[in-house]
């Protein structure tokens, strides 16, 4: 059972951005601070711009940032629109596709556990993820980390 | 987020033959009854029998049954077993990989949201996934069910 890089990508560039709140962070620094590919976060920034989660602004000084506050970014419905299509087994892709689709106790089962996984990621949001602000920053070799509020 | 298709095919099996208790299958059969992969199933076939949950006897009416009753085969522990790394994320995969390993609330979240996954699948047994026995019997074109107590 594994979540997509994307899934996984899209939220460590949450983290990063959430450490830096009032800063601009560049994609090549945040593909450099986890070290991963340029390319896919690329994708991953656009994304985040079209939900609004992180905004882009251009020229000096300028570059990525949240969108809105941290505790306002849930992870259950980060990973809901990363993760779209949740496919626990093949017959979840379309149904018909499998000889015992219309009594199939299986799928009910393994629904309501992805239930259960996504109801714990929505009670928390992308501000406790950095709650160790400092280690987290010192790990990623950030300035030293301004507050939120700041 | 996906279940590997050996646990999908592993519980097909377990299903199949929870459907004909008293009653010996091949691994044809039930590969044509789902339509899948005859060579995967002979891999799940031989790790089901190591762990007991299915015998296979040989000569004249031999074939796969169920090792023990359905009711007893727990969800949980046959995902356990076929899902082995439970891997949601790359950093689960080995330690030190990443650079905020130490701190990562992501990872604790990611762990949370994996048990209770889990724990929804520790409720159910084998037989629970196969009380609509006609239903399911008549789907995979199975002689009329034999009762467990058969």
């Amino acid at each position: 059972m594994r979540l997509t890089a994307y899934t996984d990508y899209t939220l460590r560039t949450l983290m990063y951005l959430a450490l830096r709140p009032g800063r601009a962070a560049t994609i090549a620094e945040i593909a450099t601070a986890y070290g991963i590919s340029e390319a896919h976060l690329t994708k991953i920034v656009h994304q985040l711009g079209l939900t609004g989660d992180i905004v882009t602004t251009r020229g000096r000084g300028g570059g990525l940032r949240l969108g809105r506050p941290a505790q306002t970014i849930n992870l259950g419905a980060v990973v809901r629109r990363t993760e779209p299509d949740m496919e626990l087994v093949a017959c979840f892709v379309a149904s018909g596709t499998c000889a015992i689709d219309d009594a199939c106790v299986l799928s009910r089962v393994l629904r309501e556990a992805l239930d259960a996984f996504l109801t714990v990621l929505d009670s928390y949001t992308l501000a406790d993820l950095v709650a160790p602000r400092e280690r987290l920053a010192a790990l990623l070799r950030l300035d030293p980390p301004l507050r939120e509020h700041a």
